[in-house]
């Protein structure tokens, strides 16, 4: 095993350490989000920091990062209240990274990916048509964190779409089934196979 | 594809909800976080929350939820404003997932579970000898979530271990090289399969 100091990392070219620090949290997960300003003018940016809040009520939060691609989407999501996160899978990978790159505001990445927009009655977000799990959100907050410029996005769940055979008796959906994919640091992505579902753990 | 509204969601019984909603997210990290107390009784809890920050400076993030069993770890970062995260991997799985059992505040969940603690220095929290990664942070700020009661504890990286052979010459760690498993839900882990690393998208 390597030891790593805080002051060894200090020194590392800035590339070379995001790659790094960005693994080190573990296994992301993979989801586009997907917005549209006041006008309809759709946005799509892929993300790996979408993280469980809670189930009652359900709330799931997310990191935007300063001055990078998807200020486009927070700026919609600021304007218009609601968005939408998209799971990926193999079959739309391609894209959906290629969502991520520094595209200008007036153009939308569905268009220039090729990923559908697909729309929920009244809802003004767009979701991911090629996406399985597709969920539809309210924004409730933005919460700033000052240590480096970073937002913490809390949001409501309000509606979501899931292939029907996916959830399992006791409620869990089985994302595996889905395809969804699984990141590591800026640009690794994995699919998954079971290990298990482990029992309620007791004393 | 189902269908499913806040209305559906609202009605359904709360551990049932519970284990849909944490599906949702995605994939998650499975880290180990391990403290001690001022007088260095350990403790050691299963998280599926960690969140990368990010790089500069190296800030890592964690959800704490309401009334339960890691608020003893909260105590403790409190206390001692020190805590070590720590990879799961398969041969390590089942203690690990053991550790979110709810335990007396007393008994530590390294002796329950039978994971070694190990030491750097005179850093006071305790490590995972039987992690591959293992990072040691320094609280920066807990922010508190007002529409759930959960937390988020803010931390940067002091130091960490990995193992010799994970990093790649752009700094990106295999961290499925090491070993760390994938989360699902509240109970469902997964080892992963690269797929491949993408290259830097441009437009």
């Amino acid at each position: 095993m390597q030891h790593i100091t805080r002051h060894d990392l200090d020194k590392l070219p800035s590339r070379y350490r995001a790659h790094m620090i960005n693994s080190l949290s573990g296994f992301k997960s993979a989801n586009l989000l997907a917005t549209a300003d006041e006008q309809g003018n759709t946005n799509l940016a892929m993300i790996s920091s979408v993280v469980h809040l809670g189930a009652e009520p359900p709330l799931i939060g997310f990191i935007m990062r300063p001055n990078t691609v998807p200020r486009h989407s927070l700026d919609n999501i600021r304007q218009t209240g609601v968005f939408t996160l998209n799971h990926v899978h193999p079959g739309m990978l391609q894209p959906a990274h290629q969502s991520a790159a520094k595209y200008e505001r007036e153009i939308s990445e569905f268009d220039a990916t090729g990923l559908t927009p697909m729309y929920h009655e009244s809802f003004h977000a767009p979701a991911v048509t090629e996406s399985r799990v597709r969920i539809g959100l309210q924004l409730l907050e933005i919460v700033p964190i000052k240590h480096n410029g970073t937002e913490m996005v809390i949001a409501e769940i309000c509606w979501l779409n899931i292939p029907a055979n996916i959830q399992q008796e006791d409620g869990y959906l089985d994302i595996e089934e889905a395809g969804s994919v699984s990141v590591s640091g800026l640009d690794s992505y994995h699919t998954t196979v079971r290990i298990n579902r482990l029992a309620y753990p007791k004393p």
